[in-house]
């Protein structure tokens, strides 16, 4: 299929592919919380520190609903551009994908039926540690057997996260575990100088090389639970991780506790792999060898400023949009093109509910 | 298959069971709570007053993990009665069916993963409405909801019940509805005169016809929810119905609403369709025309006082046991004596925790 690039070992991602075509999808999307997110300047996920928190939630809730309930108006910064949950939901739709919620630490609960974990969210890793050992072991457990009763209902999990500042966390968590990491971000001109600051200052707290004593001092509760879920899913199904930074950072801590390789594989944007300042596929080359699909939702051609945002490096990814996208090209055969056009009609849909 | 007994439409019930028979099974245990199980003397589901609400979650923990959380101990009588999620469990494992837990009500949440709907439990039925008319609206609409994303995820939809005091709230819609139903009961000895008094004074709250109404006044959460489950997920997939009483009062409310009645059947024990206090099949021929099918577990032969009580009338039935045995019957051949040795293996697993 043109519309993706395939990176890492090419002939694994082709087979992976052909392994999840004919096959039934289950997306589930993951709500968390850092209060790292609290930092002035870190995110744009929400308009200002006290409303970063709803954002998680607006989007499971705009994901079920089509409109949020948590939040009044519409999930779409003032000058038009949408949560990245509009390409998720233009998906999922698109090939009636069905999908469920997982609240894994968010500070508020989404207004629709969602699975709960009973996880804390995670604390600000400028000033102290994201959360306890015991809290990273639970985290872990659970996200197993949610993974585990996941997997069994279907042939490919695709995974997806909303976490605001999840990319800081990462960084700090890949840091921790020696790589090499640019990450990207939701903003165009990246505050890598503020993230490093935040980085380097949580990374002082570690004083051992436990896996999860690392994660406690320097990460958040989505990692912990994301990598629990995979370490069980891929025993059963193929798994879909779908997301940028914030997933790298969940296959360096899940390459510590163990997961099956060969189910594996990582879906994200072009707007990703692409991002000159970021070094997305080099950095999964150094933590494992699975397949990594790129795809191009051909959002540089819309005739909406908003949605060519993505495409100019506003948001790039999130709420699991790339690689839903790519479930949903591979199970439909569109391509970019009707992609594109999908995501107008739902962008025509959301902009009349302001 | 022998150790079934069909009753309504033979047809339609042998037409079911062939159509589910190489398809998928998907369990949802649905807990819930009335404060109607706290009027003295009305229910044996718990050992006091204080502990039933412990009993649901309980359960669903001991379905997950093997053990209990919310409670010390195993969930068994101290004369050795164990909980008839036992049976649910071995059905379950013996058939490598997948489960899930929402939570519709119940006063304490369960220590594991579970779906959350946000809804409150039950009120006294005895001295006050169970819910406000808004309330049922939501949880038959979270019920909707719910239905639909569980239904999308397997072929066949197996939905149980834990709501302590259930018989006594289904017993009020039943004769709310104007069915002559004479209900089971988890104790031998039926306490039918109280169970008359409580409806009594129930029933004289009633002052509409609309269900919804009917159903705030006198019912109890879980009907609500689980008639809102059946109403969408009926429309995509297979539903057995796995319960007794409890289900007749789903299908007395979801008949108003209305469902997918080809795609609908009730499965329970010979211990509810054999009680001879208790007029089940004929109650639900008068609701509606689905197959209803009887399996008898063959506990009578069991060498564990514990497990043969189950066929004198003690527990009978609940936690979806009678629909989950049919359910890993028809998926993998078993037949009774089968199904009582695992039964009393897991029995001596159970009684080893103590």
């Amino acid at each position: 299929m043109e519309q993706f690039e395939l990176f890492g070992n090419v002939k694994k991602a082709q087979n992976y592919l052909e392994s999840v075509k004919s096959g039934r999808f289950l997306f589930s999307f993951v709500i968390s919380y850092t209060e790292t997110c609290e930092i002035p300047g870190i995110t744009i996920a929400g308009a200002d520190i006290n409303s970063m928190k709803y954002t998680p939630p607006a989007d499971a809730e705009y994901l079920h609903y089509g409109y949020c309930k948590t939040i009044d108006g519409i999930p779409m910064t003032p000058d038009g551009k949408p949560t990245p949950a509009l390409l998720t939901k233009t998906a999922l739709e698109s090939a009636s994908i069905s999908h469920l919620t997982i609240n894994a630490g968010s500070k508020i609960t989404p207004q629709l039926p969602f699975i709960e974990t009973g996880l804390s969210f995670g604390k600000n890793i400028s000033i102290e540690s994201a959360m306890t050992d015991s809290q990273v072991f639970s985290a872990v457990e659970f996200g197993r057997i949610v993974g585990r009763n996941m997997a069994s209902l279907t042939d490919c999990l695709v995974i997806g996260e909303s976490i605001p500042a999840g990319t800081t966390t990462a960084l700090a968590v890949l840091r921790a575990f020696d790589y090499d990491a640019k990450v990207s971000s939701s903003i165009p001109i990246n505050p890598i100088k503020l993230k490093n600051e935040v980085v380097d200052s949580a990374l002082q707290r570690i004083d051992s090389d436990h896996p999860y004593s690392i994660l406690a001092k320097v990460g958040d509760p989505m990692i912990a639970f994301v990598a629990g879920m995979l370490s069980s899913a891929s025993s059963f199904s193929k798994i879909m991780l779908a997301g940028g930074t914030q997933m790298a950072a969940v296959l360096a801590f899940a390459s510590k506790i163990g997961f099956n390789e060969e189910n594996t594989a990582i879906g994200t944007t072009s707007y990703i792999t692409n991002d000159q300042n970021a070094n997305f596929v080099n950095l999964i080359e150094q933590i494992v060898d699975i397949p990594i699909i790129s795809v191009n939702p051909g959002l540089h051609d819309s005739k909406y400023p908003g949605l060519k945002a993505f495409s100019q490096g506003f948001g790039k990814e999130g709420a699991g949009a790339g690689g839903t996208i790519i479930s949903s090209m591979v199970k439909t055969g569109n391509d970019s093109a009707k992609f594109l056009n999908l995501a107008e009609q739902e962008y025509d849909r959301l902009s009349t509910l302001q």
